[in-house]
Formats: C-alpha cells, structure tokens, sequence
C-alpha cells in the first residue's frame, strides 16, 4: 500500500498501478483498467479524475512545493492533512456541503473524494459567463453559519475546541501565504505583486501611501492571527466552489486554521463584489444589468441567511461555554441572549467589511489574480473595473466600524459601479 | 532519580531523601543534612522550603487535585509542566522579574526554583498592611509589557509563537478554571460560589439580573478563550508577586497560556482597585488616607509604565510579521506606525477595563476570594466594602469603550469610596 512507501508523486502514467489495489477507490469506480486525466486545480496541488467502469472519483495529491512555481516554493505536504481534517469536520458540521471522502492517506499526501462531474463548474466561472445561480447564496449562508458557529466555543467542548486549535496551529506555512499575500504584500512594493500598468500606477502608490488603508490591513492581520475563534474554511471564495443550477459543494479547505468567523465571511463576499465590479468587462454579448442587480442581491441574501442560520443555531444549540444558558433564558432573560446574539453579529459585520476589502486588494494589487478580472483582455476597460473596486474595497475596509448594514454597502457599489468620475 | 519513578506527593518527612542526590539542588543549598518545612502556597500545590548549609530552595510540586479541596476536584499534574515553561519564558523576556529555576521534573511534577526569603512578602499582604512599596509599578509595568509584547505575533517568529500556543493549548483544566470562576459562576446561582450575606443579598441579586453586565461579561469571556495574540501569566494578582522594598518578582504561573494581552493588565489592576476599596476595613490603626492615594497612584503608574515601554519595544523590537515595518517605517511613514500602536493600545484599554471589572467581581461573589476583603473581621464594614468595589466593578465593566483614561477611572474610584448613597 502507498501507506508504507515515501512520498512519491503521482503522474497519469502511474497511478492506475500505485491506486489500482485501492479497495475504497476500487469500491467507487470499479477495478481497472481506468481512464486517468490530469486537471489543474489550481495553482497548489495535482489534480488527477479518474474513471472506471461503474464511476469516477478525483485523486487530489499535495506536492512538496507550490505546482505553479516549481521546487523554489517548498511548501509542506501536511497541507494535506489539514484539507482531509477540514473537510471531515465541514461534512459533520454542514452535511452534503463539500465532496465526500472515500480514502486519505497521509504519507502520499493524498485525498480520493467525490468527483463532482459536469455541469458542476467552479462558480467564479459561472458567474463569469454571467450565470444566475439560484441556490448559492442559501446555500453558502448555510454552509458558513454551521461550520464557524459548530467548530467555535458556542457549540463543542471548549477542551476538544482546544485540541483542535493545537492540530490545526501547525498549518503555518498556508496561514503565512495569507497573512504576507493578502494582508501585507499588496500594501507595499513586494517582489511577488502585480497590476494592471500603467494605469492602475498612480492609484496603486495612492493606496500605498494611505495611511488609514495600511493600519486597517495590519489591525486585520491582528485579528486573522490572534482571534482563533472557529475552524475556518481559510480560501473561501468563488473558486473554492462548485456549482450546477440546484448543487453547491465547498471545496479544498487546504487553508483551513482556527481564526476569526468574520474571515470566511468576508472573503467570500469580497468575491461577489469583485464579480460584481467585473462584469462591464464580459459585455461583449450583451448588458450585464440584471447580473449586477443578481450579484449584489445574492450579497445580500447570503449575508441574511447566514445571520438567520447563525441566530438560530445560537437559540438552539449554544451548548458550549460561551453564552452560557445558565446565565440568560435559564434566568428567564431571553433578551439577554438576543443582546449578546446582536454584539456577537455586529462585531463579524464590522470585521466582514475589513477582510472584505483586503480580499479585494489582494486580487488586483498582489500576486494571486482572480479570473473575473484577468479575463477581461483590453487592458483599459479591465483597469477600470480593478479601479472601482479597489475604491470601494478601500471604502469598506476602513469606514467598516461607521456602515450601517448590506443595504449600505451595496448601495455604495452601485454607486461607484455608476460614477464616471470614480 | 525520582524522574523515573511513577509520580508520588512529597512529605516533610520524605523530601530529603527524595532530593538527597538532586545534583541542581545540592550545588544551591549544600548537601543535608536539610531543614524542611511546608508552607502553604495557596490553594492547589504542594510548597516546601528546603535550607542546607549554604542556602535554601523552594521546592514546589503539583498534586493530582486540588490541594485545599481534596481528590474530590482533581486536577492534573501537567500544570508544573505549563508553570515551568511559563517561567523560563517569562525569564527570558523579562529578565531578574521570576524566581530562578534549579531543576524540573515533569513526571513528578516538581520545580526546584530559588526561595525568596523574608523580608520577601506576597504583595496583597504587604499592602492589607498599608505599605507604600515605591517599585512595584514600574516592576510590574515592565514585566507586562515585556512578556506581552515579546511572546505575541508583534516580536516572536510566527511560526515559534503558533508552535508555543499548540503547547499551551493542552492547559484546558486551568483555563477551564479561569473560564467558569472568573467569568460565568460569579453571575448566576453556581454552587461555589459565596459572599458575605445577607449584607450583599440585594446587591448581588441586582448584578445577576443586570443584562449589560452579564453581556459584557460573556463577551469578555469570548475575547478571553479566542484571542491567543500572547503567552499570559494569566494569574496575575498581588497575591502572585513577592515584593521587597526593592524586589518585586512575578510567582505561579501555572494558569498561563495564549490568550489576550489585556487580560493580565486588567486582573493585576483590579487587585490594585479592590486594595483600594478594602483600606477602610483597615484603618483600626489610623486612616489609610495617604494609603488610598498610594494605590490609585500604582494604578496609573503601572498603565504609564507598560504604556511606554510597549511604545519602545514597538518602536525597537517590532519584528514580527504584524505591522511589519515595511508597510510603515520603511515607506517613511513614521506616523502611520504610531497610528497602529494607538489602536492596539487603545484596544489593550478597553478590554483591560472589562477583564478587570468582572476580576472584582469575581473574587466576592465568586469561589476565590481575597484576603483583602476577607481579613475584615467585622461582616457589616466588610459588606460596605465589598459593595462599593462591586459597583466599581460594573461600572468600569459595562462603560469600558467609554472611559478615556486611567484618571477618570481613578475619579471614580473616588467618588464611590467617598460617596455615603453608595
């Protein structure tokens, strides 16, 4: 078994002979002989889909460094590890929102999951070809509410919540990839960054000498380091999701720690406001209007069923140490817990907003580009769209503690949308 | 040696034999024949003096429950593991403020470390005695801001700073202590709880139906078991330091782990405050006029003094990966680095205020009182007393984002001493 050997790395040519003996693997797809093609995933990992005579299944294996850069990026195998305990965790806490798990093995740095076969396509994608999906927003809010209120304080044992944060405090090297890529390389010249140029140069030395943009950005990074509230999905946004019309899956939670609820949240929003801000750039078959008006109203619902899901899992399964019963509706004060319910929620609406423009900054201004943008080809009109919401990302992030609530923020982006002189 | 051997408590009548051949020990305090004697070092351990021929040593070592209660609290030995490395810790970041360690011994859950000889006195005693001690704010101050600033993501390798708090992660049952003693039991009707009645009755009811209060308390609590920005005491009251006219050094920091910088200053300023309001209990001697000026001068000097030297070590030690100089210094942005360290400062205030509200109110309605309250023999003035910390307590607790500085908090302190309606 692959188990007992060193790491060696996969290719389409060997793995029907290394997996071949795999009884999970041989259980969903058949033995062999198997169709092996390899996909990107991205940028970190090898993807392998492998089909057989009665399914299919994906081989996702870690590489000891970065796939898209090569040796020179080292980055640990143990990533692996994290992703098979994040997403165990996810299924527990939010059942049938990410692939299922058929076979880890964690010396091969090896996940074998749920092939999610077309037409589920990566909803960054989806909504780049202007989709209305009209699940997500229903379906992510849910995923969202139940896995950052069932893996925090409010829910499990503080002493298996505490075991849990050790475990997880060790995915140093992808926290470090956030804690440099989005919340500090952007804000200054670093080696890895790039932008739209010239056109984006005199705004990008304007955020980079923006005080109250920069101290905002730090004090987040604060928080993202120190505030270990809840396991954390760590990547979620729109590529870290697919989608068909009625299906939402979360999907490589590589980056997954315990750090503040508020981060999931609000990168996840991030990414429909960049989405939002990169339509005029996919025009070319038509007006993107009721896309734009689709986007913003799936802001806000997401948003709205989160608070709804959360409010709810807190009246009825606040069963761990925080907020205690014994202190509220065991007194027969209810609006003692709706009172502490409001602090709890405000407080991750005024840190969403902050993460919420970092995210956007770092996908313009660093050096992981998101498609939305990076498919509009002529450079002018993509620099336009990067401007307006790199001005709306900085308007959010720092007046995060003075806006009043979705209606605002929407209207904001509206605005700016519509500005020619933004 | 005993680090073999299964764990087995000391006795007077054991040690020397036990320790005959501890090399660490002999090079101290000589070989024996020793004097041994037990002294109570509190609630949990087990503290024994050991004096040779050329000198003495203390040797203290943790029992499998809790030392005043009995088996029937168990408690794990694992604490000494935690005090052990609290104190080389602290040793290294604040040097001469800790008692020198001779010797660990983690299956026996024993630490040989220097004895602090008389005229070393815990401070809580020294100052129920209505001793001015003219150093201890500038020692504690530098201790804090020290150990604070240097264990946190702002100074440490972050990935040093994640490995220790995986380490520490493991101290559940102590922090399990902190959790319910501190900031949930005092609250509602728990069973440890106490104070002294039927004085206190009406105002204690009122606290416990008190919504902000308990709010504040909870959120509190939130801040205290997700923040794990630095490595605390996490024990740190006057009866946690040994003071001389001119010594102060920082004991038992078996409670330490991860957790928000706030939290030590706020504790070690609500014993300042609570020393305060127990003076008049004191005064069968003289009035304690000069002694109450005394105190609330600590209390300023003490946040003056970590407030300053957080501010250098900001300014020359800042090498961590939170607000990174190049982001700030290195753009020529000197007062963008400035504007951080008031956020971060200013946050510190904030919560410091809370955390030190609810230790007030904890330590006379709670399980663990002290004896600066306790030492009033006469329960009516002793009520008295307690009632207006009780009210400080709150006040401070629930205004916190109000309060501007330590003036007006010492104005307050006061008002209320010096108010008869209160």
């Amino acid at each position: 078994m692959t188990g007992k050997l060193p790491f060696e790395a996969l290719s389409v040519e060997t793995l029907a002979t290394r997996l071949g003996a795999n009884e999970a693997l041989c259980a969903r797809i058949g033995k062999g002989p198997w169709k092996v093609r390899e996909v990107g995933d991205g940028n970190l990992n090898l993807v392998f889909i492998v089909e057989g005579a009665s399914g299919a299944a994906v081989v996702k294996q870690a590489l000891p460094y970065v796939r898209l850069v090569g040796d020179s990026w080292p980055l640990p195998l143990k990533r692996s590890f994290f992703e098979y305990h994040a997403l165990i965790r996810q299924e527990a806490r939010a059942p049938g929102s990410v692939p299922a798990i058929y076979h880890f093995d964690e010396a091969q740095a090896l996940i074998i999951m749920e092939y999610l076969a077309p037409p589920h396509i990566i909803l960054r994608r989806a909504l780049i070809d202007g989709r209305h999906l009209p699940n997500i927003a229903r379906d992510i809010g849910l995923f969202m509410a139940r896995t950052l209120f069932r893996g925090s304080d409010l829910s499990m044992p503080t002493k298996d919540r505490k075991a849990d944060l050790a475990l997880f405090a060790d995915n140093v090297e992808l926290c470090g990839i956030t804690e440099d890529l989005v919340f500090s390389d952007p804000y200054f010249d670093a080696k890895l960054n790039r932008h739209t140029s010239p056109q984006l140069d005199g705004l990008v030395a304007e955020l980079r000498a923006d005080r109250d943009l920069k101290v905002e950005a730090q004090r987040l990074k604060h928080i993202f380091a120190a505030n270990a509230e809840t396991l954390l999905h760590g990547d979620l946004h729109s590529g870290s999701i697919m989608v068909t019309d009625t299906e939402t899956r979360m999907i490589d939670p590589e980056f997954a720690f315990y750090g503040p609820m508020a981060f999931d949240v609000g990168m996840l929003l991030a990414n429909f406001w960049m989405s939002y801000f990169s339509q005029r750039g996919h025009e070319q078959n038509g007006k993107r209007d009721a896309m734009r008006a689709y986007l913003l109203g799936v802001t806000a619902e997401t948003w709205a069923v989160f608070r709804a899901e959360f409010s709810v899992l807190w009246r009825t399964e606040r069963t761990g140490m925080l907020y205690q019963k014994s202190l509220f509706e065991d007194q027969g004060d209810i609006l003692a817990s709706e009172q502490a319910l409001d602090h709890v929620l405000h407080q991750i609406w005024t840190d969403l907003l902050g993460f919420a423009g970092i995210e956007v900054h770092r996908r313009i201004l660093g050096l992981a580009h998101n498609a939305d943008f990076e498919t509009i080809a002529d450079e002018d009109l993509r620099a336009s769209c990067e401007a307006k919401a790199l001005k709306f990302g900085r308007h959010i992030a720092v007046n995060r503690r003075q806006i009043l609530g979705m209606d605002e923020v929407n209207t904001l982006a509206t605005l700016i949308e519509r500005e020619r002189r933004i």
